[in-house]
């Protein structure tokens, strides 16, 4: 039914305000986690998440196939997917069709039944990166946000914990 | 007459916004290009900004020259000018008096009797870069910024590919 | 009294807008500087910033006790602290409990009983930082803007020298 993007840097507080925002709809709730844990910085940060969701949350790991994930949530359900940028990120080091996919995944959560909330990263407003992996990446993060952004209902960009209604 | 900042970062759709105002107006549009392809990167940008302007357009290449090539263009015709990011990094390699030429930039927009679109990068709000270059760079770009802000009628901030207004 | 927050991007305006902020309430001002002058960019920096302000000011540095320079201020003057940024930068190359030491420091400046002026850079909205250390500021620094928004009355975010509401 209703797509809310939110948008944010680091530490902006995308994911506690987007939990808050599902929590405030009834449960049960189903988490998307698309993080891997693949160094200890990492499993310090889900750990973290993870730990800050209490009782009537259920978790689905989707590193890679995040399409297929969402067929398996039930389609009314209030769904939370933290992050797109994981994601992205996982998908273009498996060196998959990142604009083929992104267009996809825009697509399937646009057409959810039941209420999505989506956590995803504005990365493109610092200095041009010095290597080309992260300016490719940076490039495929903002049209994604962009696809995404397209078909939401609402998006809500995160400064310094504090929502901002952009749409 | 009226002279209308467009913000944001990489990939966040500042170009196709500022495209969309300008057509909003009666053609013929001209646009101002600062872009140097001096690389595949870039040659590969340059194709896909101008392969999405349809007819109607006229174009000028100004990667340096940017207030004699404003002279050039006709004083009502509507303008749009992506980006004064690229320009600035250009005077800025060739070691120009930026802070000068920034000054004089914002005069000339705000001197023309036409609307005026011009497209530009937020580039402040990453981590401080590690090399001096980079953060001389942002310093500028911020303060020219500013000083177009300052003379703008309306400023945007592009946030995945939505408006949000600022001025 | 009233807790302001004036959070932005390199060279976005937030010290001149908290400045003015400032001296449209009554003097004398408090003003209280956590630079420290290690090398000439940033000697180059503090002068310009103490050039801009005029007569009226009152100038404390505090680049590590900031609470302690807190309560050396008038409980009823109009403070400005610039910023928070350099005080966590130093701080942490200190080797302190940045996260103990931040949460004391927004309850300390949300007990003030004078106007409060707080400046902060954002810098969470580029590609991830190379270096671990870049990725542990930027994280302490989400986290400390977050608490000081939380306890803030006004929250601005700075937009080309441009002030956008986001509490």
């Amino acid at each position: 039914m209703a797509l809310t993007l939110v948008l944010g840097g680091a530490r902006s507080g995308k994911s506690s305000h987007a939990e808050a925002l599902a929590e405030g709809l009834g449960a049960p709730w189903h988490y998307i986690a698309t993080a891997q844990a693949y160094d200890d910085e990492m499993v310090e940060r889900i750990a973290l998440h993870r730990s800050r969701r209490g009782a009537g949350w259920v978790t689905h790991d989707a590193p890679h196939d995040l399409c297929r994930t969402l067929d398996e949530v039930p389609a009314d359900a209030v769904l939370l997917l933290d992050c797109l940028t994981l994601w992205l990120s996982n998908r273009m080091l498996a060196e998959a069709d990142v604009a083929a996919e992104s267009a996809a995944l825009a697509d399937r959560l646009a057409r959810r039944a039941g209420p999505s909330f989506v956590v995803s990263n504005e990365v493109g407003l610092g200095i041009v990166p010095d290597n080309a992996l992260a300016r490719r990446f940076r490039d495929a993060q903002g049209r994604l946000n962009q696809m995404v952004a397209a078909k939401a209902d609402t998006v809500i960009f995160m400064v310094a914990g504090l929502p901002m209604k952009v749409k």
